[in-house]
């Protein structure tokens, strides 16, 4: 019989968080990812993907995420490399991403390839022209698709359950990927959840991605980090300097932006077994002492990033 | 008894495609790239070249070329690493070439040692000094012996043949070093083959490179692409704006390049096995449609690369 | 029983020389490099470390020594990536070296982490974050243990002893780091050594250096490698341009650096069975013929490095 899993992710492109359609599917990948966990802190040499090459290409630098992938296919028994700025590569001489795509693909005889892209449709126009599965590491301002399952991960192994959660995103809703990803996902694999979305007037949420939302989705909006210490999972993302600076409104940034920072005291009124996360690099939303707060999940985020990405490819590229 | 290609190749540094004295040779290397497209096909993990190491250095970044490297050495079991662009390291700092590659080469005990350099006379310069082959992946404004290869090797795949053929070679003959590699290793390894060069007149074949040729090399020179379309093989080329820039006759660019692009309805008007080829990237001169022409071998020609430097590294490394 | 290897390195971070308490521990790691030495010889395929992560993260560039780190962990059979410079990557976003540490070692799941980095106490910040050893792969102006130990290592090779030597250090002693820790480290491992420091009076080793060598360590210094010839151990340093440019005193440097210069003539004098050495790249200050001189050991030098490392590696992750 066939698994979701299977049904899924094997051979298939891995592009948007959409493409997972119910619970089943996400607890296949969790029981994978907890056994890849397992692998990984016996040092065993993985080799379900020996004889596979999987090419891992950047367009925009992401130390951590291209070492996630590259581990995961090496810890497979894969061989991978990262490249981790295309932009200083032939793609600076104007190749476009199909040439550039399938060019990496056929010098490598690649069994997947791992994209990372500022244009929001560029993991979709690659896996047009590829022969092969192409997985999403981030493109434009919308999809990220393994960093919310890896956010889900964390979750799920910190409190047992994707259900009857009150979980805060906080920061750039309007640009950042990594919230909309996530709330996208949990609101569709999880059940009873309730969403506070914590930003700026400036940097909600735009109005079509609430409508994405699946019907019945609870969710309120609010611009301070103080209306939302209740949570189960408060997650944390950065507020970019550079819009207001843009708009030359710096003014408003420092202001705005006091309202959405986690002190270490403000940690410490959440309840007990809330979880403190942030996809990381951090700027100054985490403020001292916050790290040491056994809430903090942060840095086992990017540990859970490693079974999962070990996860996804496995799916992708194994039968069964 | 000793084969063509040990001969050739076993312990040698490859440096030019002149290394190659007969057609033998060849056809030992394409029985093996033959063998290494099965072995990549079925997903083998390789071992012939287990415990040696191959470093890959480039002062001239080329992702493709790189990567094709890379990939052949590791999928034969070596451990290997891609320097993408050497002039950021200790280079940048003034160090020689013959210091930085008998550094590379001892920091990493190397077996060989694959070179990418801007000057004709690099490798040569870099094997002087080494105490490992050196195998030449581009060097100045003539050689680049494995392309060449690789190229005969999509011919021969394609065309079951090196001989009796119409070869076209099109676009920047002055300063390409792909297609003089090309010239010089069909017209040695095949019979009876006639070649059409066509270029503006200002980026036609030096004289001493035609001089060069084997003797009965058949040739003739044309400006436009349109006398070549007869071609069994069509190799392509971009034509450098650069040069045109240069000597401030962007007019005559704009004028010549429209007689060296190849539109798709020109590309159907050509012989039904005929072959278009390019060793990429590409900018216009590959008009669109013709990427969906059956004839067109410019992706696969990436695949036997991948191939023909398995097939190199083995014959350099492995005995008989 | 606990060898004194094992005592020092198993599970520790290595950031300083001072951590090699005796002659006993050094000879227990040139036992073990030079077992590498001869795996690397037979190519073999280690496998000690199979299963481990060992990232390498150079936020100051040096590819020879990110390299050596790179193969030496590759050949153990560890995973293991180079990050050249990390100066392009989440750092350059703000990113704090401990966060940047903690995401990469978690993001690999690192054993290991092998660092270098322009700040004096880098490696013990690091150190003070991570969960797993920090390898100090050059910190600062002061420590750069792994080259003191190979170069400790070729002086052995080819010398058999690490006593009753006279060893010249040449050059600029006050920011060069490799040979402050080589005779840190000499003059603990080694009986009855005499050093004679060379450079000019600007560039001398500081005193709170000079302090911190072990009472009755025996040195003398000079401005002229003239004085220095008789030495068995002639280490040369480069003497850099900018120090005396940012002073403004670029005549003294053209002056000043004439005595700090090998010529071939000048190491024929040397004793028979001395040894000249230099950490590279270098600038003038090795002559024309100094090369061929069969005293020259700069080039085996990086041989050693890898074997060495090798050692390191081993020592710190594996058991007995």
């Amino acid at each position: 019989m066939t698994s979701r899993l299977e049904e899924t992710f094997y051979g298939q492109d891995f592009i948007s968080v959409n493409q997972i359609k119910d619970r089943e599917t996400v607890d296949e990948l969790f029981d994978s990812a907890y056994e890849m966990e397992q692998a990984v802190a016996a040092h065993e040499v993985g080799d379900v993907l020996a004889g596979h090459a999987i090419p891992i290409i950047f367009y925009q630098p992401s130390t951590r995420t291209a070492l996630s992938f590259l581990y995961a296919a090496k810890r497979l028994g894969a061989y991978s490399e990262a490249m981790h700025d295309m932009t200083f590569s032939s793609a600076a001489k104007g190749e476009s991403l199909p040439d550039s795509i399938r060019a990496i693909q056929n010098v490598t005889s690649a069994s997947a390839i791992v994209l990372r892209h500022p244009d929001d449709n560029s993991s979709q126009e690659a896996a047009y022209y590829a022969d092969v599965p192409i997985i999403n590491a981030g493109s434009g301002k919308r999809e990220h698709p393994t960093q919310a399952l890896l956010d889900l991960l964390t979750i799920h192994a910190r409190r047992e359950t994707l259900d009857n959660l009150k979980i805060a995103l906080v920061g750039d809703l309007l640009y950042g990927r990594t919230v909309k990803s996530l709330a996208l996902l949990l609101s569709r694999a999880g059940q009873n959840n309730q969403f506070t979305f914590v930003s700026a007037p400036q940097l909600r949420l735009p109005n079509e991605f609430l409508a994405d939302l699946p019907n019945g989705t609870q969710f309120s909006q609010t611009e301070n980090i103080q209306d939302a210490l209740d949570a189960d999972v408060l997650y944390m993302t950065r507020t970019q300097r550079e819009w207001f600076e843009k708009e030359g409104k710096l003014d408003e940034y420092e202001e705005l932006r006091a309202k959405l920072m986690l002190t270490k005291e403000m940690a410490q009124q959440m309840p007990e077994d809330s979880v403190i996360m942030h996809p990381l690099p951090r700027q100054e939303e985490l403020r001292y002492g916050v790290d040491e707060n056994p809430r903090a999940a942060y840095f086992d985020q990017m540990k859970y990033g490693l079974y999962m990405r070990m996860a996804i490819l496995k799916a992708i590229l194994v039968k069964g």
